[in-house]
């Protein structure tokens, strides 16, 4: 049992892009990476295999609805696509778009930075990044 | 253009315990990680928005059949999932069963140790898993 309250339970995580009952799409207000978006299920559920396949499916087309949005506005180098939830273990995956010059590429954002004055991707208008991530969810 | 032939391309990348024409599914030799798998498309494709939506919800149903094989058979504390391909831009999935004392816990796998001599869960038998997998992909 938790002793803590789940923070994405209380929270919304960051700016919503997309909301509906099942899950949200935030934008995450990151300095190194703009762009950087999680996918956050509604509920509090702790792995993808805790939910019906159904549900699964319906929670990825958001997270690839959202890769497709990212590479859309921002033409990034690679995606990357993680669930982790070792902190918080409330299903949520983070999209986050690279840039080959970025802080810490090719190496995963979570290792140690490889560069310290680093180039990044433009900051995204919420507005546009939206637009695009409700097309690529119709 | 690659310069350098691609790796997933011309190695199984791990010991094979699943495969088909689509994808196939290995066990990674990690010493602080006994369980990591990585689900390999066969084809190399960068992203998961370049395969049509029928293809991303096959690879995704091999990533949860390989979730579900992993707790089933070691009753990880946490299950990570994470699409990268910063250095292989070939479609990879590293599932990683985690463990409250292991090596980086709760940080992700990439980061900096925070144990050195950690815990560990217990070494797999493959053949046990090379099972429990193609139950949950039937």
């Amino acid at each position: 049992m938790d002793i803590e309250p789940c923070e994405l339970c209380h929270r919304l995580g960051g700016h919503p892009l997309w909301r509906d009952e099942f899950c949200r799409v935030v934008l995450v207000e990151d300095r190194d990476y703009p762009g950087f978006c999680r996918v956050i299920l509604e509920r509090h559920v702790a792995e993808m295999t805790d939910l019906a396949p159904g549900e699964r499916m319906r929670l990825m087309d958001a997270v690839f609805a959202t890769e497709a949005a990212l590479r859309e506005v921002l033409r990034p180098h690679k995606i990357n696509i993680a669930s982790l939830g070792n902190v918080t273990p409330h299903l949520h995956w983070h999209v986050v778009p690279r840039h080959s010059e970025d802080r810490h590429f090719p190496h995963p954002i979570w290792a140690e930075p490889v560069r310290a004055d680093a180039m990044r991707l433009p900051t995204p208008d919420r507005g546009t990044l939206s637009l695009s991530l409700k097309r690529h969810l119709s």
